[in-house]
């Protein structure tokens, strides 16, 4: 006999709306089984929605959902990292029953206290949904390299941040202007906060940090630079220089622990990450012994997160069971790298200046440079056109960041330099 | 307490004792419990090996390891479609014990009567290494995409063709030459058939539609053309119309049932498969719904291939058993499209021919081909140089393959052409 398994979807926004359209229409995916929705809940009951909900029974209150005897299987969709969201996990956590989330911020701040009542019932926890839409990168790690030992995992995971980078580099507009259309078209918030802080990237690499080193989850170890620093200069003199500034999430295994952070950096335009425009959404694991691996895909939009929740169901119809974050908590034995040796690691930077156009700056600010702890790869000064003050662009050799940050406050201190200099990291690849 | 399994693995050749070498230093690996190599079995025990076995018990015969109270876990690296790799799935299937194998043709050719086995006895059969190396294309495609309808599974899934056509374009040196040279890397096999006849791409690719779509394992209905074909002349002319020859796995879904085939297509040199070169291997999911997505990495090697043999390893540690391919073989629906179907199906082709440098000659072609059902997109009349012949190319408009085989014809029945003409087809992205 095919298994059936009831289903209550707590959320109704673009992805549980979504999750319910396949979900009417699942004779042509390929379940074991069968999935009911049961119930459903959110916050507004007779908004007008893109599907017809009503044969599933209405729960004003998500945590009655989740207890409901109805529910064999709870799907969290609401969002928000504490809250209804959290409360109604638990309550569904607790009676023994599985859970679904596409809760990002939930699983990256209470992951492991999650993970750990998840474990006292033996029940799952899965949230493919979380990190990059549709991109099986959740199970990919967590399973997939589970026998893998790995070095790192880098990628564009927040695909507001990256059309709003290829938008300016394409059209040489700027900022608050880009960031405006994507407001109209959809591709950012309202509020768009948490996508171009780079909370909402650090929050999938904090994930994906637990799952590929096997660290516990501990959000306030992420160091976190955002895309609003990020000015149309930058850009084009990136591009001057061959290269392009992605916002990249990553996490790098070093001698200290492991590295979680979320920056915009500089990255050859021929690299694989570079060529990652727009809304997609890209990830990187690089491994010590098997090689590199590469994956594509939207990172965001209702079809692609519902795939991602329906693949999690999928597994609950085979009464998959694996710990959450691969091992159990308490095997979780790696340690982030602490914030301050961060600093330590060495890389390439690229110093921006903005010079007056007159004889002897350059020589001043080279000389300036001369006597700090950082070498100089490339020095590109561009055209001031009409303004006074010529772009400056330095690449540096290997050089650690407390050593490129004193070569920027030397700069600085300079005359002839017109606004704080700035500094962006250079990545190889 | 840790879970632990005891781990019986036949086949000791660079897979096997690459997941050896792996597994005597898990320590670094993140896996939820602990796998214990019990015992052994190669044909040839003396033989000088990079890891040291002494401390496993030997098999001279794979059924008896498969078959000992002190093996847990089969894992199949033998090879080879059917004889002692079968014969030992199947004696550990039949005792209920999970097996793990890399072996492609055995999935390819047996595989719903090995699944048969397995359901029967509610024991996981697992092959992650039998397709693209250690990229999880068969996790993802079984489990991740298991709630997402799929449009088309495409990709480059044999590294030996992928180098040799990669070679041949980038060096100028012909099919001979290259194949001589890679098998002196190491690249491809003394006996060099399985690959470049696109069988092994074939087996791939089969066993991917089954998982994608629900199709009943039959390799018989696989069209398999492989890259022997191709001359550089080919690749030259590919070249100068702006894009690649590439040997395609596909299965695509089609009102005649899914069509699954193997054979070297023209690619627009910007699309995504056409910049894989060398022996990387990628896939490209298209969904119904959900978009596109891509994952590439290491196709092949002892390291990528271990590393997904230890996915699967892990995930039994997990008690993982989803169905062995994805569905219960009972509820494997849909159908392939008959090989005579295909034909309908239509496409752009290249009909590539060599061309008596006279006057008239081209008139002559146009000409008869003006009288087919084929129109032409593009034609390139290439200099003849050294030679009294001059290459022809000729770009068709969407046509069936019918239509661009009888236009061949007629193009072959000029007294101006030289040698047949050949017809290679064109894929758009």
């Amino acid at each position: 006999m095919k298994k059936s398994m009831k289903v209550g979807i707590a959320g109704l926004g673009n992805v549980g709306t979504g999750l319910i359209a396949r979900l009417q229409d699942q004779g042509k995916l390929r379940l074991d089984g069968e999935l009911v929705v049961s119930g459903v809940s959110a916050r507004n009951r007779s908004r007008a929605r893109p599907v017809d909900i009503s044969d599933y029974a209405w729960y004003d209150d998500p945590v009655a959902l989740a207890k409901s005897d109805d529910t064999e299987i709870f799907v969290e969709l609401i969002g928000g990292s504490d809250g209804p969201a959290k409360l109604a996990v638990e309550a569904a956590l607790d009676l023994g029953k599985p859970v679904v989330t596409a809760n990002k911020a939930m699983i990256a701040e209470y992951g492991e206290e999650l993970a750990q009542r998840a474990e006292a019932k033996k029940t799952p926890l899965l949230f493919e949904a979380a990190v990059a839409g549709g991109i099986p990168i959740v199970r990919a790690i967590r399973e997939s390299f589970a026998g893998t030992e790995l070095k790192s995992i880098r990628g564009i995971l927040n695909g507001t941040c990256n059309f709003l980078l290829s938008e300016m580099a394409e059209t040489g507009r700027d900022y608050d202007d880009v960031l405006a259309d994507a407001q109209r078209l959809g591709y950012a918030e309202a509020d768009p906060f948490l996508d171009v802080s780079g909370t909402d990237a650090a929050h999938k690499i904090a994930i994906l940090s637990s799952l590929g080193f096997g660290v516990p989850m501990d959000f306030s170890q992420v160091s976190i630079h955002g895309v609003d620093s990020i000015s149309l200069r930058d850009l084009q003199l990136a591009g001057k220089l061959d290269h392009k500034i992605k916002l990249i999430a990553e996490a790098v295994q070093t001698e200290f622990g492991v590295i979680c952070r979320v920056e915009p950096v500089l990255l050859p335009k021929a690299s694989p990450l570079a060529m990652i425009d727009g809304p997609l959404n890209a990830i990187m694991i690089e491994s010590v012994h098997a090689g590199n691996y590469t994956l594509t895909g939207p990172g965001a939009g209702s079809d692609a997160t519902a795939s991602a929740v329906l693949g999690d169901l999928s597994a609950l119809l085979s009464d998959q069971n694996t710990p959450v974050f691969g091992v159990c908590v308490g095997l979780l034995s790696q340690t982030f790298c602490p914030k301050d040796k961060i600093s330590q690691s060495e890389s390439k930077y690229l110093i921006r200046a903005e010079l007056r156009d007159k004889a002897g700056a350059l020589a001043s600010l080279t000389e300036k440079l001369a006597g700090s702890d950082v070498s100089v790869d490339a020095l590109l000064q561009d055209s001031a056109g009409d303004s006074e003050f010529a772009p400056i662009a330095i690449m540096t050799h290997n050089c650690s960041l407390a050593a490129a940050e004193e070569a920027v406050s030397r700069v600085n201190s300079l005359d002839a330099v017109h606004e704080p200099a700035r500094l962006i990291r250079i990545e190889s690849s």
